[in-house]
């Protein structure tokens, strides 16, 4: 069976997943939508496909699929306009960035059965998925104590950062989601400080560059994220699962693992420079899996799912919270 | 000038304590007490010197500074008498459990000018060390973010743990005193979670195994500590600083480096047993420092100081009334 | 432009090269020859291209270039045909195992004036292209020892030693051709040992198993080469060059980049299996490096050439007559 | 028991010596003998020593072993006048460089019975030892290739050069010694190339400073030695040992381990500067190690021994005369 797919948003990470279905021997790029048609027409035709406007695609018989890559704020209702169309669907984080929104999109995506994945890349990096692989093997018996570490190269623009929802629905989600992803518990309790020291930009915008984060799970299982808006040395990205038999960590990498010796020291090059080049195989994995998920018979359950879109925004707002009470607050 | 040694304490850490001063070609050591007396005339054979009671070291004339490795709970006493009596003092952490104690102890220590350095004796360690120097170089510029990593390879027994002060007042108050070591401003805020993961009967004495500590500065810094009572692979002791310009991190020792490859991958031994062998240098170091304080003509001021030790003992206070009440709870 | 390519031998390293020209955006498969139709015709069928005989490839005018796969006894006459037909030609290493043919060759292709490229695929490997870039930059200033590791997971089938050459000349030779790229310089001389120590069945079908090589240069460069048919924890490839003012190194790659901590110490995972995986990225750079070369006007030169191939197996049959003789062989 | 030490020679290797021994619990230093009075009073003070002259050492009944720290040229005609006055002996290597006279030395070491044990300290080093006691142990099945890579920082004077008896003899004999420690078998064939890339004045005095050297074994095991009298990063000392099941390895080693990151890269600090730092616990392990034998009742016999500092020269010889004949030189 080959999935046929529509495209929603052909940008940066449009191209991305244009590229991983490409690339898939299951799947075909059908259709390509974009406000700028010129940049659908490009990425369409790179790829055999046709421009559509995205109400074709959404009256298409030739098309089961859609990835959404347009901007945040368009998510929830083309999530609830495909689940009615009979599309599976696979959407970028986050959802919405609000709870509510985001509560009646997946009771919608419910009463329709549609197939919902949501992008939470990292889950599919090779060495991230590794080090759960490790841990459903049982390689460190029962989990303890989760570090994240997670710094980006650089703060983004203020127009970004003001329409991001802050720091802790951009960036840290993902590391909400990682926590879950490895925790093997539902987080009960996050306490969150964070403070402006990369940019005072961020904080004019009423955002902060570096947090720190502690989740507690029901059984006192605890995780830990670190998070930068800056990184000199590149794109910052480690997890670190202790558990009762053992630790499990997957390291940074690097486009080149070369290494320079001389006077001044041992030198290795700095990391990827960003999302774009370190999870390149992510991206790759992750359509892998939507594909896969398709492919199979009966009901048909994509991972990660809406419901752990909605669980880690829960946990960002939760962070949030707890900045501006210096309280630990409840969630769950 | 020869530094002249009374050392209180013939135990584990005495021991330690007697071969640095042994191995100092600035010291001698001139007389050991221990209750047990056997243990004290071992230990004196040893380096040539003699059992003398606590009582005789105070009024010694032949004898310059004191070393105190007696029990937690008559550290303050001892800092007091020996302070009253014009010896410098090298004493064990911590001064006392209590805080009102140790701000007395301290009092008393001021009036009489005595030289008081605290056992800190992680800031000595070599390469931890070297981390603080290439901060004050500037290899990283502003320190913004502090990780520390600590665990040790087991609970120890619960008799041990019930008159321990408990774990952030036992254990975490290294890494309190390293966090304000690598800083650079003093913590305002304090953050922490604990839980009993390792050991039921460490919950049973009324104390945690594994904790999650956040601190903040007032400028925004932050350090988070992760702590447990357990690591299968060995003392598990990393530290990492994250600032403007770059990041410094020392990693773990082994006692050995090797490295065997083969079917199963490629194994490095494990860490070190625990602080007697991994802090062996820092020991070693801590003592050397504290005899060429001493030597230094005008007012000596030893580091770390009583003070020091005061501060990440507040900053243990802290962290305990941070997990009973669900708070970041303000110091400073 | 784009270069139209007919692939002749539809095997293992034939499908690796197909895709690398199906995922290249300037290329294109047009044909594919096997003796085995089948393989022919799946794979053609997988990139849009047409199965067609060696013959008509020759005759083919849509089609710019070849890329010969097939058995290594067919590799000169290919050369031949192919450059009479005007084609551009990539090989598979080796051209012959003869010097003489693959000499006579190579005068067939310079009189023809045909693009021929050698297969040296290691060359292309980033890692390793690193480390040449970064002599080239200076970085070590100039290069003195060369020390290159290459061992293989497991010895081939006695069958394939017995038309492989020997180990020199299937397995040593693009240890010869690294050599060569690093050293700045020609060898010219060459010392061999080797042994059998693998499997007895290699000895008696007249080869070796483990050999250690030195080349030196006319200005006293070094080179010491160490193969073995065996590694138990992976492909094991590593350069390092070591220059008069520092060291540059590739290390081994793997799969997953974890590392799981317990009491048995810190293991990472096993190196990639074989070249397939090992060498994923300089399989795909070599032909992007080709279609290159091809897309330059006037005239073209392909890097690794015809020459490189010959250089590389006139090192092999010193090493193999020092091996025989107990002398430092002359060469160049 | 308690061996009560004369110290022959009070220079750089002396005074290492002289530590070792004054540290150890089971050890004197009773007397110190130094053609420059002030440095053999200096080092005699430091321990609680005497000084006396050699002969006087010789004849003194306080004295159970000494330890010849003197130049390479008096070392054949102590070893024998202390063997016949009845001490064990420890002497820095090697012998002599003549094998001639090292063979009569020995002759009269074996009629005398005394203890003769020879400085080949890279034994003792606790990470090679690890490697030798990993292989003992099966961990990498039969030995197949040793890999030893030895750089020094730098190239020593011209004046030690011409009385060094050449960089086989003064520099790669450590490595011929480590080759036979680790093999499991004796080498029988050198091969060896050696170059002037570093100093031609070293080339002036007939020497060389850059070699690679070939060992081989009867059953066909393999020794690659890499050597070069230049290392801008520090001491360069490797081994790497390759077996039928798997590879053992011993990295460099540094002072300290922290790693800086930065825009350029990731930073380790160079390695040792030199033996007198890397070696410090060889020093140390290889005289507690003399120490022990000696405590030993019954035949008391050396490891590494005269017969071991034989071989090492043996070897060193045939490598130079691989060097000048462009031959495998057979030995043994």
């Amino acid at each position: 069976m080959t999935v046929r797919f529509g495209l929603l948003g052909a940008g940066r990470i449009g191209k991305v997943h244009a590229r991983a279905v490409g690339a898939n021997p299951d799947a075909k790029l059908v259709a390509v939508a974009d406000a700028f048609e010129k940049a659908a027409g490009d990425l369409a035709a790179q790829y055999g496909a046709e421009v559509r406007t995205i109400d074709a695609i959404e009256q298409a018989k030739d098309i089961d699929a859609v990835i959404i890559c347009t901007p945040t704020d368009t998510h929830a209702d083309l999530i609830e306009r495909f689940a009615k169309a009979g599309k599976a669907i696979f959407c970028e984080k986050p959802i919405d960035l609000d709870v509510k929104r985001v509560k009646k999109c997946l009771a919608t995506v419910d009463r329709t059965g549609a197939v919902l994945m949501v992008g939470f890349n990292r889950r599919f990096d090779p060495h991230f998925a590794a080090v759960r692989k490790a841990i459903d093997e049982g390689a460190i018996g029962d989990v303890e104590m989760v570090t994240i570490t997670s710094r980006d190269p650089g703060a983004p623009p203020v127009d970004y950062i003001k329409r991001s929802g802050g720091i802790f629905r951009d960036m840290t989600i993902h590391d909400f989601d990682m926590a879950r992803f490895l925790l093997g518990e539902e987080p009960v309790s996050v306490s969150a400080h964070a403070s402006v020291l990369v940019d005072k930009e961020v904080g004019k915008a009423g955002d902060y560059d570096s947090a720190s984060v502690i989740l507690v799970t029901k059984s006192g299982r605890q995780a830990v994220i670190s998070n930068s808006r800056r990184a000199t040395y590149g794109y910052d990205q480690r997890i670190e699962v202790h558990g009762s038999k053992g630790m499990v960590a997957a390291e940074n990498q690097r486009p080149v693992s070369i290494e320079v010796a001389n006077g001044a020291g041992y030198t290795r090059p700095p990391l990827h420079d960003f999302f774009m080049t370190r999870y390149i195989d992510a991206y790759a994995n992750e359509i892998a899996a939507f594909i896969a998920t398709m492919a199979k018979r009966g009901r048909k359950v994509a991972s990660p799912s809406g419901k752990d879109g909605l669980a880690a925004l829960v946990l960002a707002d939760a962070a949030l919270k707890s900045v501006k009470t210096g309280k630990a607050v409840k969630v769950g």
